[in-house]
């Protein structure tokens, strides 16, 4: 992509009505704008980032054989009132439609995935199985100031799974919990993120949450310092000490959380009548998982945890683009050696505006943060080729011509 | 993907509540589940199907120099005061914050893309642009009986355009035009579509909708047997000839308005104030043009278009599979070929299931419609190889088993 073309453009200035630090960066790089509390458009750059995440969550999840649907966001009252949740559930936005019927905006989807696979789910030799979507949620919340990692409208990938009996889903949990952590791993995040012991309501005695240490954390959670486990605050008063090696020292820290997993038992299955017929011909009720996590959260708390004071630091799995090439008035050098890239099928953002100097070039390719910059200037060519500088190091390196391809190819 | 592992399964039963065909016959074959009137959730089946149009309109709207960006669906009520279109726009769902402010879904979006672009798009030097978005959208329609017709809740792809003069526009709007006739060649709907001209408002005669010719549509068209263009029945009573010929006797016929494109002149600029820099450093009111088209209700139509009293029959575009598999009895010999197709990066269903017999697989094929069934039984391997039949002919021939690669491969 040229810069030229490209539709946004970075500012220095913080936007006025923007208090977190995600937003503000990622609105002044370009990457999102700002609707309203807790809503933001996502322009090229920041969609570019979103779909990356998307996809390496869709892959991780088609590795623990999720079928990918695309449910409604608009959700009937009477499915929230079958499980008590219209009147209880507070986050729900609410609307009447021209047919004076009320509706939902779907802010999380047990009520709508329970009787869809009811109707596809009869017998255990249909079981288990295992569905997500990667869609728009909302959720009305009073207080949305913390930028990607709390909206109004977000999105969300929720997957759902369906089983005969407990030992089943406790046997898949256990491959969805090692899905998450490959996801964590590819997005750069796994170190930061911990385990996270939460409460369980009636069918398990824990529910988990991966929680990503940062000071921009809303959440507070109990770190053991050896087994990369943690216990919230809310469960906290109650197992104080840590739930594998029961270390009791554990140290408070502010974290964001990166998805949750909950076995949810019979709660759904029961509340709309979701049975299968057993192995004996028996009527049995169906026991149902659910696993979260947001893309769009995800992509604000990584832009929390790696930047410096001059921008963004994508990891390379998610970055906009690999390269941001610079010319520094070298526009026919320059590209030629965008072209070879595209050629190449390598991610190039080609700064090719003449109207720009080098400092504010140098300043914008900081501020987006592609992992790494290539500079063509007159200077570089004397010397045989191109500067190539990793966003992480300060380190700078001529790269012969017939060198770049190789250098980033893989 | 195997068919004993697919999370739906086809019926015989016509679904009591749903009266378009497009939608029975959808639900029937396992592509989209009915939540409500207008409101269908994708299951696995018809999201690849979904998925596939939406890739071929985002090929083609970046042929056109579109940049894909993802806007809210929650829009605040200010932007549709500024335009006049709170109160005067009856298909908007309405909402209420606990911010206590409200809000309306998204039913179209150039009341969120005027302001965004205005923060970008400054001097004459940074037009024209493009940019558009595949997105749910919401609509709150007092008759949604037209299955993926008419939805309150469906996906469309929004394109908008902005320019520094009325010229610069009229060549950019033919050209996206042109893109428009691409996709839908790609999608086995040209011959069927036609340019259709209609009211075009305050900054240009016609706007024109693409309207594919069908028993199934909504629409009433007058068509030009010579031209493939037609005229819209709200225009028709001031302009009864062929925009192009001239011919008067045009042919009225029933239609699905699969596009429409407009010049929006300054009308939205107008509202928002968005003004750019000439040449001159004079301030200058921007020009801008608006290109919908639904890939949800495109699936609907392809649907009613291409179907026989078996079921459905997918252009091989955007059929969810390119391959159905059945094995009769042979799952050892069908697996082996499964797993080379796959090896192949060819798409193919396969079914695998033992419990299935012959017929009900070969009315599943029927139904769900891909465009080429392989059968796999002791007869077809004691002739050498397996029976491929096209869906769209009657004719079968047996393939040898080392000549299927190289009979799909491109």
């Amino acid at each position: 992509m040229k810069q030229s073309q490209l539709f946004t453009k970075t500012t220095k200035e913080t936007p006025k009505d923007e208090t977190s630090f995600n937003a503000q960066i990622l609105i002044r790089a370009g990457f999102i704008d700002k609707v309203g509390a807790g809503m933001y458009n996502f322009l090229p750059l920041g969609l570019r980032v979103l779909n990356k995440i998307n996809n390496i969550v869709r892959e991780e999840m088609a590795t623990v054989s999720g079928q990918e649907v695309l449910m409604t966001a608009l959700t009937p009252k009477e499915v929230w009132q079958a499980t008590d949740r219209w009147d209880n559930f507070d986050v729900l936005f609410k609307l009447t439609g021209n047919d004076d019927k009320e509706y939902a905006l779907g802010a999380t989807h047990e009520e709508i995935v329970t009787p869809l696979a009811k109707k596809f789910l009869c017998s255990y030799k249909e079981m288990p199985k295992s569905i997500f979507q990667i869609q728009v949620k909302f959720r009305n919340e009073k207080r949305a100031k913390a930028g990607l990692l709390r909206g109004r409208e977000f999105i969300m990938k929720d997957m759902y799974s369906f089983h005969t009996d407990q030992a089943d889903l406790d046997e898949y949990y256990e491959t969805v919990k090692a899905a998450y952590f490959r996801i964590y791993e590819r997005l750069g995040l796994k170190d930061l993120t911990y385990l996270t012991y939460s409460s369980g309501g009636a069918f398990s005695k824990f529910s988990h949450e991966f929680q990503t240490l940062t000071e921009a954390g809303e959440d507070h959670v109990y770190i053991c310092p050896d087994c990369q486990v943690a216990v919230n605050r809310e469960i906290i008063a109650e197992h104080n000490f840590c739930p594998v090696c029961k270390r009791a020292d554990l140290t408070e820290a502010k974290a964001i959380e990166v998805g949750n997993i909950f076995k949810l038992g019979t709660k759904f299955s029961s509340a709309f009548d979701m049975k299968y017929m057993d192995q004996n011909g028996d009527s049995q009720e169906v026991i149902m998982g659910c696993y979260g996590m947001g893309p769009s959260r995800i992509m604000g708390t990584i832009v929390e945890v790696f930047n410096d004071e001059r921008g963004i630091i994508w990891p390379e799995s998610i970055a906009p683009f690999k390269i941001h090439l610079l010319s520094l008035k070298e526009n026919k050098a320059a590209t030629a050696i965008y072209q070879e890239l595209i050629n190449n099928n390598i991610e190039v953002l080609f700064d090719d505006r003449e109207d720009v100097g080098a400092g504010a070039k140098f300043a914008d390719a900081d501020l987006i943060g592609c992992p790494y910059r290539l500079v063509v200037s007159s200077k570089t060519l004397e010397r045989g080729g191109v500067e190539l500088k990793a966003r992480t190091s300060d380190q700078m390196e001529i790269i012969p011509l017939d060198q770049i391809i190789n250098q980033f190819k893989r």
